[in-house]
């Protein structure tokens, strides 16, 4: 049910032409209220594309009425006739939504510098379409119209005590947080306040999608957006739904780290006994982006000696004598020398944890990667995007 | 000639049985004067080898009497007992040269958590037996057995007014600068103090070396040592004999770019218009170190996109608006948005040239790397390193 789950919520997925399969690649999601209350959270990227630019305009007062989403071109780095697309298009779903174009989010994945006449009159014309078929129940085709190289649609619901919410997200390479990381857009028929809807995201967000660094590049387009109808007419405790947010954010993420370009391990690596969760958070992403690391988890080899290496780049309070490691349960250094010999350790499952120990707080973090592999260097080198 | 080219030096490289290959993997390098100047640079990973944790204290007082430097293992992450092993090991060369230990520099390079009493007993042995094979043309016997993965030797002459400096290193993966980046041991025969040989070897690593970034991953083990014999009776120019140092130790880089595992393409970044030198530097490793970007040269596609998304994780002063990318003579990409059709590029050389324009000052940087390919990922998955 995606975003469609929620009550006052619909949604359509329709094919543009925008992708050269034929394949869906325009989608809107529409809040039919009573509340159009919204929240988002943007990449951090300096480069940012024209929908980002867009987009953070309309969602600075909190009130958002609908959000069109395209893939099958970034529109980045397409000047300011780009910049004018995306505000036509906020225009063309208003226009026949009959809201203002200022309540209308713009997202756009793809290719970087793709975004011409062409694929604003695609774009122009999959929005006019996809409202023609907005339903209830479109949640699911919204979330396959927002693919690019995803092998499948990423989707996500939970139900609570009278009130709902669900997501749908898409990414599979150039997957590191600087905010959002992806195109992912919640929907909840909670009833919550602008401000509550930001803080609620901003702490979901912060230990979810902004864990997730599979390739460590940064994308110029990540958007997160939050839509609360209030349908429900119930007002939640807000921990009670930051923390539901939390998990349906991090359910998103896992999909999105098992379904990343040419992956064959979903490695999530957590760090404890951190001075604090910013130290902890810098040497697992250290670890999580260190390219011989990654190689060696392919290769189904615990080479704790990069993990190490990795951590040493970093800042954090450790003493480099100090650390263990431990590999899917097995702990193969302890105290920055061998320990368990690497025949022990099991590498060929999918799913891989190691365990860096720093002793030298309290705190923790977890950060999810992906391997290095062949099939990452095949898709990123053959294909453009 | 390598390290033997200037007068005043004898080397030597012998099979101790380290590498499963029984190639050679032992080398020395002695001073014989008159004066026993030296400085060093080492890596800034603060998980730090033990060879690197002795010759930081040997160097301390610029002065050096050999170098004895072995492949096959690092000894690094093997506790105490490996701190003991780079100590014996200067220790045996001291004896045999009779000098002080305090004043030879050990060097160890090959797998992490490898320096147990078997690797002590050999690199002891193989200390012996190179000692006892010293000769002034030795250089090139101790080029060869300091490699690891390279397929070549890397060596290095220039030839001055009555004086001479010679090089040899070796690195072909884990190269990212933190200050060194490999093993190097340059030579010279001029008549240089402590101090300028500290000043001349900054000036020349911080411009060759430490702009070498093939893969991101920082080394336990790096270490560059110049050794100053004297022998010529000619004092240089500073500001000579550091040009001709940076020309040699360029030219070393250049040989470790053109040797990095698995690369198909030599890339030289060149950031220009930058306010800063260290904003050009940034902005230049950035792109050199962002995966996508490795992967589409891999692919010989000039994806710019990929070029400014990487620049926009900076924080280098610059529009991201106001950008101009030249690939290979090509312009692609002019202020942030689409110049010539990335057909007009040509990626098919092994040198790879990117340009990046800021606007945004007079100072400019290169910084050189690889690009990321399949047999980079063969490598550093199918074999423990």
């Amino acid at each position: 049910m995606s975003v469609t789950a929620p009550a006052g919520f619909e949604a359509a997925g329709v094919a543009a032409g925008l992708k050269s399969t034929g394949k869906p690649d325009v989608a809107v999601v529409v809040n039919r209220g009573p509340y159009k209350t919204a929240a988002a959270v943007f990449t951090s990227n300096r480069a940012k594309a024209n929908p980002i630019m867009w987009s953070e305009r309309v969602v600075m007062d909190g009130r958002v009425e609908a959000v069109v989403l395209n893939s099958g071109g970034a529109n980045c780095f397409t000047g300011a006739f780009g910049f004018q697309t995306s505000h036509f298009t906020a225009e063309k779903a208003a226009e026949l939504l009959d809201v203002s174009s200022g309540d209308v989010v713009v997202c756009s994945t793809g290719l970087i510098g793709v975004g011409d006449e062409v694929f604003r009159q695609k774009v122009l014309q999959g929005t006019e379409r996809a409202i023609a078929q907005l339903s209830d129940d479109g949640g699911e085709d919204a979330a396959c119209a927002i693919m690019t190289t995803d092998t499948v649609p990423k989707t996500a619901v939970r139900d609570r005590d009278g009130w709902t919410i669900g997501g749908m997200a898409k990414g599979a390479g150039m997957l590191a947080p600087g905010l959002a990381t992806m195109l992912v857009v919640v929907t909840t028929d909670a009833v919550l306040t602008a401000e509550q809807a930001d803080t609620a995201l901003r702490r979901a967000t912060r230990v979810s999608f902004d864990r997730l660094d599979s390739d460590g590049a940064m994308s110029t387009n990540d958007q997160v957006t939050l839509l609360a109808s209030g349908a429900s007419g119930v007002s939640p405790d807000l921990d009670v739904f930051a923390d539901t947010l939390t998990e349906l954010c991090l359910d998103l993420a896992t999909q999105l780290m098992g379904d990343a370009e040419g992956a064959s391990h979903n490695i999530r690596i957590e760090v404890s006994g951190a001075e604090t969760e910013d130290d902890a958070v810098t040497v697992a992403r250290s670890v999580a982006r260190n390219n011989l690391f990654k190689t060696a988890i392919f290769g189904n080899d615990p080479n704790w000696g990069r993990v190490l290496a990795a951590i040493g780049t970093t800042d954090a309070v450790f003493d480099p004598y100090n650390v263990d490691v431990t590999m899917n349960g097995v702990r193969v250094c302890t105290q920055g020398g061998p320990d368990r010999p690497r025949e022990d350790v099991d590498l060929t499952p999918r799913d891989t944890h190691v365990l860096v120990e720093l002793f030298s707080g309290d705190s923790s973090a977890t950060v999810m990667t992906n391997d290095l592999t062949h099939a990452y260097v095949h898709e990123n080198s053959a294909y453009s995007s």
